[in-house]
């Protein structure tokens, strides 16, 4: 951190900064200026703590933090990527993974269609909701338990592995023993108390970026995770609000590569949610993987016309099957591939 | 809802649009005009439900929602303002309530003098985080268990009602023990599973706005607390995330009016964790006054410079003081008073 | 500015970063942590120079601006609040200056009757736009050259100094005569070219904030038009873009105390644009005055409802003449006065 | 446009909207429910009128707009893709073309430089400013006319048709004759006066999107050079502002799409200024390509850590010419190709 004090400062009020340096074990290197007093602080770990333990200080302007708050999601700490297995399927190499299904799990029949659908065009983990968090309480929240049961069932028959978001610190055995990779929402992504818990439980996750979060909040949540032990943590863009409304949430391409150069963790991308209509889910998924992502989070229901959450951005079998044979296209001209 | 279909669309787009209607249960009208038909949904109910079952029907443009998505905070549902009852200070009338206190419970010693000063200075409400969620797993998260303690200790000896933060649904019964308010932050105004456990509680609740949600969101997000039964809603307005970096989130002081007109729930304000800055809070908090808010969440700390937690945004007891005679003024020129 | 090097940049690096400094004129002191070296660039002028020229080096990590980019705006440079006074009106004093008036002229008789009721509720300077930059080039887009004729007109015959819109550098003479203040809208607050000439004129300006713009750009737009030897500048906040849709624009109360400790130009507020709605700016004018504006700028139209540009957002001279009693209640709370 | 009556409007109140839609010559269709009354305004160029006129009546509760607030640059005006053509070379069509060059032009060498690299690597128009619209006005301002000779220079030397800011619009003619295409910069989006001279002057513009502006208002700019018979109008996404601070402005991907359904206008992308950094740029225009956009804007310097303007995103000319071969993949990938 480097502290600057105001012009005029006394040398009481630098010495008070001086000595509060020392309390915290760090050390410090004066640039006493004609004009102002800069006070670098050196230490280790002064990324993890606020700059308004200086800035509170009488006589000092401002003071400006050298080092990251994360830690442990950053490439500092891990040089190289980390890989996230799920049955074999390897998230983070070479290979792009495409998870693909409805928004929520609303009976057996369109389960297993989507699940069909989705395989057979090449996606290798099936997405679908079990519990669903609404903006109103008077919205369909999910099937809940049974949405669980039809998970497993699907599970068993098409051998692909499932992805569900979890809501509530109290499910994660719950949840976790009917997926593969849980799901922490957008809307969770600061919820610490079920972050710790799905830590602790050292399952797949995967940490949905809050819609208006920074990459540094994103990856410092993702150090609560791994701060548990828990080693499979796959980051996903969703989109950022901003002032735009020809669209949902504004998908923030540029953070792939950002997150790329500052952290060890695998990225993908949900262009659903981000576009909110289908006919734009195409153009994004493309982007997203000519960018840089590891893999995609797509929303495809057999009938979107009947479907009871998110509609408007579900893909058709159809559609989905033909964006899968363009991805193929886009992932080789990057070096890469879609099994 | 308002749903135009495309130019040219055919008779049994226009159809399938009118059949989906009747299956909720909605009366429909039709505009057939010469470019474009127009159809409009008429429904008591059509605000709880997305635009995208009709979007995504073939031959439709756009779909636009006329009624607001929350229902049992809005004015349409109750005309007269709620009074929300703390020990008998009624928030939401006349009187302006000011909640002050240090951001977290560090000690007792802390907790006991910022109690003094807070009381003495005429807040009537005492503010005190005993769990603190946090941006980085490697920040101090509050004394927890034992700053209930100290809050139990403190609202005895100083007849001071107290509010705090809930950050877990399983904690609902042990933090509303010891406090009077529990405090819904930012990061969890869309923490469904909370609102939920807090809205069966029926305990009084300050539910904060998220710092990226509009006022719709945050009014459906109270939703969730009142449809439990919980009437002890208190709304607070603590500053939006924008492009503005001088502080660390925009006040969004026209919300207040809105509110008001919007809804029948209190509204108070949190100019510290707007600003960020101690210096800013006086001027902010006047605003808020001003432009009809109903209280005031304001951090005081006996010694800010030693603050474990914000202590940037801290007022010293003496400002605090200097702070409460001159909204005393405001509060007046407004027809209203703090006691 | 600080330099901060990446961990195991080589010597080489750092010299080439202390070169370039040297090139500056500017001093250097450097900090030899174990991990890393950071660099303190010491200079009057170092607020003035983009980062970029350090941060392009080989082996930079990270270049952090410890000195403002505006100078001649800021207090550091004028210690003092600046007046500005029109036609013995002065502004950025004790007294609260209100300007109001029609969006834009339409009519004469229009603009006389506006004249007379906001004169009579108290307003000393009367608004009303001639030129209007409009979204669309279908929309309305002010009577030109009649409207400068009307204004002339009516300041003779009500007396009240005038401020009315320019858009084109080459019309400062034209306006300029008919006007007392110029105003420079939203959209042109970074139209340098406007700046400039306005600058050289030397005649009193209302600078509106850029809708996405920080007040540190704000700042320093102020510069160009203080560059050129123009000490009548006045600051008018006006709101910001947000993603809350309740509202125009998101007024930001913070800018004012943030503008007063940061410059010493005076600020007004327009409640009307930020709003967007009659209803709400009563609210917002009351926050504005106690936060710490200098002034308010409002719209006024004897028929809202007949208005060619923004009716919704004009008060009837019925209720321009209650908020101007409530104001002076308000301007009176925080020891200023409304005449 | 679709009015909304308040609960209990009256039938005077209803009247007297229906009066206002005859007197613009439009037609009504009632929807009286049994709470409320919604009518349907029927007319051609409702989008190019406020919403105002009837949401400031009496007993009005909301007014939707249908229609879009742009004509000329809409599909439904004009449903083929617009294509520009450049001595020879056309923007829109299958071919992606490349201007590239250094933000500013710094002197003759520096410019001679620059144009035989991004020749030598494939782009086929240069890019070069040599007036420079900067945040302080203590930064470099460009070389002004300098700069537009020394631009006629190297068009005859290389044979490379030119692109260059315009800020000013008595420059029109000047600018106009150095360059083959003018641009407007993102400050100037809303400039309707340097719009409207450029739209007069017939001249190839490439007009870059307004950093805080809807893609409905950029498309609704562009009717102003369109209203004046300019067909040669290219867009140009270069990234909005946000709260993410990892990178200089938010690169907004899906507005390709957006504008693809919308307008017939060509659309490029100019990563390097949305980026800030050199290092993000080649998977933003990888992504930019992948999402459908017909050019790129890149910023190339010969000597990055010597420019006077933007150097921390502009590339060296060996990234360049490795980047132009990757994006010759990506282009492939999507049935499109780089001359």
């Amino acid at each position: 951190m480097i502290v600057s004090m105001k012009t005029g400062a006394t040398k009481e009020e630098i010495d008070t900064v001086v000595e509060k340096v020392h309390s915290y074990g760090w050390d410090v290197q004066m640039n006493v200026g004609t004009e102002k007093t800069v006070i670098a602080v050196l230490g280790s770990n002064t990324g993890q703590v606020s700059t308004d333990i200086f800035a509170v200080l009488s006589g000092v302007d401002t003071v400006t933090r050298i080092m990251k708050p994360y830690k442990l999601a950053s490439r500092e700490v891990k040089a190289q990527d980390s890989l996230v297995s799920i049955n074999g399927i390897e998230i983070g190499g070479k290979r792009i993974v495409v998870m693909a299904g409805p928004c929520a799990v609303e009976s057996e029949e369109q389960l297993m269609e989507a699940a069909e659908v989705v395989k057979d065009a090449g996606a290798s983990i099936l997405r679908g909701g079990a519990f669903k968090p609404r903006t109103s309480p008077f919205s369909f929240q999910g099937l809940e338990k049974k949405g669980l049961e039809l998970l497993r069932k699907v599970k068993e028959k098409y051998g692909l592995p499932v992805v569900t978001e979890i809501v509530d610190a109290r499910d994660v055995s719950m949840v976790g023993d009917a997926a593969d990779i849980l799901q922490v929402g957008s809307r969770n992504m600061q919820n610490f108390t079920l972050l710790t818990a799905i830590g602790k439980s050292k399952r797949p996750v995967v940490l949905k970026r809050g819609f208006s979060c920074t990459v540094t909040e994103w990856l410092t949540a993702a150090d609560y995770l791994l701060a548990e032990g828990n080693t499979g943590v796959i980051l996903c863009e969703r989109g950022i609000r901003t002032f735009e409304d020809s669209v949902r949430f504004s998908l923030d391409i540029a953070s792939i590569p950002v997150i790329k150069q500052s952290s060890h963790l695998p990225v993908i991308v949900d262009p659903s949610h981000a576009a909110g209509h289908y006919s734009l889910v195409p153009s994004i998924a493309k982007a997203a993987i000519a960018a840089g992502a590891d893999g995609l989070l797509i929303e495809v229901h057999p009938k979107p016309e009947e479907a009871l959450v998110d509609g408007l951005q579900s893909l058709t079998p159809a559609n989905f099957a033909r964006l899968m044979k363009e991805l193929r296209l886009v992932a080789e001209s990057v070096g890469r591939y879609i099994q």
